[in-house]
């Protein structure tokens, strides 16, 4: 798939190469500006991680991949007999940039792997790599689009929660990807999108996508999905994930339980959209996950911080939909409707 | 009741009378600055309501009856003979001040109402009413916090929503009056309270309001609250009304339904706390009540603003909370449990 394929299929690109290196867009500054930064070092893209300029598991990955690139590059330039121990540096700066984030050691060890046969010039081979890893995730989030965008069909309004797409992946989106391939199938009239509290990745990146592919959306408070859901407006309600469990069960942005059950309330279904790399086979069940928790001062004003105050905040991450309130799973490898130990078990020997 | 006694109630006050005039806690500088500000005309205090310094229809209704006494006091040491006609202009002000508030209305109908057997000075008189509409709010709070907190006997955990303090009546509260009773019995441990997004009262106003009582509270995302009744922190959520309809559905701040719906998922139990005069025995049910939207920009950020953007905000100030998911309604007159036409009609005798 070449660049130009990339850029066709969203107008939003959280990630562009080009021989003077990565153009990484501020997302930090989205929606008032969009701003393209350069970067030409492995550090440089380290730090456009760490600063969350770069968000979004599948882009962090895809990032990283580039930042071998560039690393390897200036390496050769440097001394082309010992590129290979020279990146060394890189690969650790790299590693660190984001501690939690999967994709991130995925991609960095595809990388790694690559470079025991390479001979001469390392980066017509690296750059291949770091390409295909792109393109695959954007690949995988086409096919999820098409196989969501089927159970999706005559929907004509879906809400979903937090960012999900072309920003936090390879180009088109998960949970955003299916609502984009919906949305050209001509049926859907709407997409309903939560703030997304305490990150307001909804209010800031979502609908800012959506607008920039000319796709009608609507912004709310978290507190007011169920008023939306007993008006009729949704059908749907649409998700990625941040780590599932062998059972179905799924972790994901805070909010997504409280989605989950109201959805069940009001006759509205649940579909979750992740690649099969989002499973934790190893994870039998949601309650194995551990939650991780923010600092309070995301919510809480300073005035509250004293040593003797006796206000807190409570500022979990995620939480865990069990599957029982899942409708469906869509992953790139097939769909798993009504998620179970038993029907999740069947995805893995697809996923195989 | 004097002053000193309204003053004990909670730490906190929104309103206090002195004779250079009326004090206004400026709720809009909340929580990162406590200042009173004077206001010593009529036009002064309608601005005060205007402008949101201080907000709470209790409170309003208040802060206009005290403005009556401003306006009489200044027209009567302009012209002894003619005040009563003077002080039309102030009543006018004052009505325009926040149209949609029924307490202010309420409390500027009493006023006039004691203007007529006036004469002489009308100042003692006028004060007096003003005093009393105060005190009587006042003490339909903390009737309520009893009869609340005899519900909540032994409950160790509770969850509240927007503000419904001292802040938002005469100096104790509603929901959060009942809180504050349940507290100083002794066995609630904590209380949380979810930010209110998008006007945020739960994050800037009711944690430091219960900071200000030091009663250990904890803030939350508003879409974490379903997480947090799956942890099992709270047993009971408790909330205000801004309206309640015959039948015992209840209007209330935004997300007051989601909250509804995911207690019941997880047997948590609701109560809605508010004064008979919230009451209206005029509209059937819920179903009757038109919900006020809002401006979409306290969502959505300025860049989406343009005439040709495909973006808008969804922003309902209230949402209507079926009686059937309402464990009690507490009001000073007494609790209608598991609220019907029938279990609401008695409190309508008894509201008599």
């Amino acid at each position: 798939m070449s660049e130009h394929s990339i850029s066709a299929v969203s107008a939003v690109q959280a990630l562009k190469w080009s021989d003077r290196g990565l153009e990484v867009l501020d997302q930090r500054l989205l929606p008032g500006d969009m701003v393209y930064q350069t970067f030409d070092t492995a550090q440089g893209v380290a730090e456009a991680i760490a600063s969350m300029r770069v968000r979004g598991a599948p882009a962090i990955g895809i990032a990283a991949a580039y930042g071998v690139v560039l690393g390897a590059r200036a390496a050769y330039a440097r001394d082309p007999a010992h590129w290979k121990r020279a990146i060394e540096d890189d690969f650790a700066v790299l590693a660190r940039s984001r501690p939690t984030a999967v994709n991130l050691f995925w991609a960095l060890d595809r990388m790694r792997e690559a470079m025991a046969a390479i001979e001469g010039d390392p980066v017509p081979a690296l750059l291949a790599i770091a390409r295909r890893i792109h393109e695959d995730d954007l690949a995988a989030n086409l096919a999820m689009g098409e196989l969501g965008a089927d159970i999706l069909a005559g929907c004509k309004g879906v809400l979903t929660h937090c960012n999900t797409g072309a920003l936090a992946t390879g180009g088109y989106g998960t949970a955003l990807g299916v609502i984009r391939s919906t949305w050209r199938r001509g049926a859907l009239e709407r997409v309903y999108a939560t703030e997304t509290r305490p990150w307001s990745q909804g209010a800031r990146l979502t609908v800012w996508e959506l607008g920039q592919d000319r796709i009608p959306a609507t912004l709310l408070a978290d507190s007011a999905a169920a008023w939306l859901m007993k008006s009729g407006a949704v059908h749907w309600v649409v998700v990625g994930a941040d780590r599932i469990a062998a059972n179905g069960d799924v972790a994901n942005k805070i909010g997504t339980y409280s989605l989950a059950v109201l959805a069940r309330h009001h006759g509205v279904k649940l579909m979750v959209v992740a690649p099969t790399s989002t499973v934790d086979w190893a994870t039998a069940a949601g309650g194995d996950i551990v939650v991780e928790e923010r600092d309070p001062r995301e919510l809480l004003h300073p005035v509250f911080l004293g040593s003797d105050s006796v206000i807190d905040a409570w500022n979990p991450v995620f939480d865990v939909t069990p599957a029982a309130l899942i409708d469906a799973i869509v992953t790139e490898a097939g769909v798993v409707a009504n998620p179970s130990p038993h029907t999740m078990a069947a995805l893995r020997g697809k996923a195989r």
